[in-house]
């Protein structure tokens, strides 16, 4: 099937790097997998500093090209929570617990222009050592590390 | 993975094989799926006659025994929304785009009890000739059968 999935990626944790896996399980070895970048204009209204639209996108290239899927993909620039979603043909959308609702809206507004629903496939966060969610502000912060070991 | 999924399953369409068969492409052939079966007074609760728990059991035994999945597979009673799923030990749980609230709610109650979460996997629903959500009100009403065709 096809799938997309979206994110920042900076740094790419182990929280990141789940979703990037089962986006990939889910589309199966003949699917395809889209993933969103935002961009550097719609990322930056984060609370911490994101590195640049080229070095995120090479670091997520980099952990898929390591793991050696055989699906296909491709990775475009994000300017919105939405991106392509709301138009594009795909089957399902993966998603994390922070962004579930954003994966409702993807559907309410696909209904509304006709086009069918998609799946959504929404993981868990991963945890770090302290039962918190693993976060790129928490590793910004410098608390924890990108598999979620406490920094001390 | 280990996946749970529950519902009356009366009669046996078009929807729900999708559900199942979702279930067990999740699980993956060295996965469990637990099919958690609505009890004969939980589902009277619905607004049509539903058939006897051993019928119903049968007709999804059937459908699965019939697909040859590879992944092991269980049946339990469902004597509310959610069964075990609050306290079983498992990965993710499928569930239908009416019964998503179902699912955030199991996790919200797995969390108060210090479980771990659960991944959801929300299918859209499969939609009958006319647009509309194929439904075993609709086919006991005589609109549709349990592949979503028209009845004139």
């Amino acid at each position: 099937m096809k799938v997309m999935v979206g994110g920042t990626f900076d740094p790419l944790h182990d929280g990141h790097k789940r979703l990037l896996a089962r986006s990939f399980e889910l589309a199966g070895p003949d699917g395809q997998v889209v993933i969103g970048l935002t961009t550097d204009a719609f990322a930056s209204r984060k609370t911490h500093p994101i590195r640049p639209y080229a070095v995120r996108k090479a670091a997520v290239e980099e952990f898929i090209v390591e793991k050696k899927y055989p699906a296909q993909w491709e990775i475009e620039p994000l300017n919105d929570q939405f991106g392509s979603a709301v138009d594009a043909d795909f089957d399902a959308i993966v998603v994390s617990e922070e962004t579930l609702p954003v994966a409702v809206e993807i559907n309410r507004r696909r209904r509304g222009k006709e086009r069918s629903k998609v799946d959504i496939h929404q993981i868990t966060c991963v945890l770090a050592e302290d039962g918190r969610w693993i976060s790129s502000t928490r590793i910004w912060r410098g608390e924890i590390d990108g598999h979620g070991r406490l920094i001390r």
